[in-house]
């Protein structure tokens, strides 16, 4: 078996009729159209980050996407967005094929999507959240641990521990993600069970992301202890250490309210940091693994290294004759 | 190339002179000689706790392990250890082979010890302590993530992500430790780079291991979710939730000083809950992939999963003629 057609049995790759395993996360602020029809015309799954987007925008992104590929590619949409419903409608009425929700109940959506031939997703970061998604008929899984970017669970259970966890308790499909920017990182997670990886941060320093450059130097500057989960009172999110992140340190050394812990995390702060390129004031998400991630390249070249690299690694480690 | 001699050219395998790569952890009030020899025995690397060993009681386990093994095992030791100038003296006049070091700075001891012969390996979270770990010339890192049970880095960094940056900073080998309990884990962990694993909760569910059976019956039973990182104003420490863990949280919450969390710790909390067995008021300490643990078994038995999980995993995922 070359290459070539090595992932001609992976389930994702079936169900999704793509020809990588690999997932580009919708990000808020950092996933516009470009980037998901470049991972997508590559092969991958390109992922459309609703969550940072007006209804009328998102519309866009999908237009234009759908002329910038045939391929398959997806929307990543919060469900606690305010206007889902309208968000929903453009999805419908756009024919996108694959839809990955996250943040909320599974149930609510997924059997609408389906109803209009949609596949569906949903993010999750225990083994119990993935069997509720499973039980609301979802396609398959995107399991996230503790060291990915942005919001995260409570149980801060990490990819290594989450994976073969959720593998074992669920029959559909599993994409693993958090803590995965290489090809070596795909092959761990797929010799832990999964089917295939969700990529976030590497993508956040790619040409075709929406993310501020001063947010993407950042990320490739970012070493390793230089992000933390936190906010943890309110919901737990993982950040880049900065300014703002040092304010509710202190805050939380001295025991702050909930309410001014809001107050101080305010409106529009990610908008600031990641989009607007405020880097003192501004909420920085991103994930651990940013301290392996050291160049801001085009996505299609990110997405052909992870895939060298994958089997690289695969031969270095196999078996041999 | 046949599964015997797959590990020929690993470098921890010709280092320490083992067949197969795989440490059992020497944790304090669980890692006894007779698990030390029998894990040797099997091929990997046995290793006696001294963390929780008056001298003399160590004394009496090396002899012991020399006894039922000619394999080679190694002592852990704290280097925060009150009488750690006896304790390496015993080390050395007993001519144990193999020393790893933790919790202090490798500086001190790695020189004495390596010319009396003895192998030094350190353990670290986090690639800064990697890389001074090397410069104090031990032979090998142990690279332990945030998901590894008891004492553990500030960084938080999970193995997933510490273990790629690790590999690629330092020239030795490199040990992973930190969510293994299986060969599919191990097998991840050698796809990012790793030359080897150590395994700690696994055998803390041995028939070998000198916890108590209350707290072995709290391994296999614990889901995905109930252990924690927590005391991160003191000494970051990954334990089950138990009463009390809460009563640490509870004081924690209400942002209790330094001093009152140092009374409520106390003294002997681990031994009373790992080695005495109180599930209440003990501390127990655990790492988060016990959620992947449900049976007491043989060390023999478990290496021996280990190993043929290891091997059926790589056919799995391998590449195919």
């Amino acid at each position: 078996m070359s290459n070539n057609n090595y992932f001609i049995d992976n389930r994702i790759c079936q169900l999704l009729n793509i020809k990588y395993p690999i997932f580009q996360a919708g990000m808020i602020w950092c996933s516009p159209w470009n980037l998901a029809s470049e991972v997508s015309n590559g092969g991958g799954l390109g992922i459309i980050g609703a969550g940072s987007m007006y209804p009328n925008i998102l519309e866009e992104h999908i237009e234009k996407a759908q002329k910038a590929t045939e391929k398959n590619f997806a929307v990543n949409v919060p469900l606690l967005y305010p206007d889902i419903e309208q968000l929903m409608e453009i999805i419908v009425a756009k024919k996108v094929k694959t839809v990955i929700t996250s943040a909320g109940n599974p149930k609510t959506w997924t059997e609408i999507l389906k109803k209009n031939g949609i596949k569906v997703g949903h993010v999750v970061s225990s083994k119990k959240f993935a069997l509720k998604a499973q039980a609301a008929g979802v396609d398959f899984i995107v399991a996230e641990g503790f060291e990915a970017g942005g919001h995260n669970g409570r149980d801060e259970t990490t990819t290594l521990c989450l994976i073969p966890d959720v593998c074992s308790s669920v029959e559909i499909p599993v994409v693993a993600a958090g803590g995965i920017a290489s090809g070596a990182a795909m092959l761990a997670t797929m010799a832990l069970g999964a089917d295939g990886v969700q990529i976030g941060s590497r993508f956040v320093a790619s040409k075709e992301s929406s993310a501020h450059v001063n947010f993407k130097n950042a990320v490739i500057q970012a070493e390793e202890g230089e992000t933390k989960l936190t906010l943890k009172q309110l919901t737990p999110v993982r950040l880049i250490k900065n300014d703002f992140y040092n304010q509710i340190i202190e805050a939380e050394e001295r025991c702050a309210s909930q309410e001014e812990l809001r107050q101080l995390l305010g409106r529009a702060r990610a908008k600031k940091g990641m989009f607007i390129g405020d880097m003192k004031e501004g909420e920085l998400e991103i994930g651990q693994i940013s301290s392996m991630i050291s160049e801001i390249k085009p996505a299609k070249d990110i997405l052909d290294e992870i895939i060298n690299d994958f089997f690289n690694n695969l031969k270095r480690i196999g078996l041999k004759d």
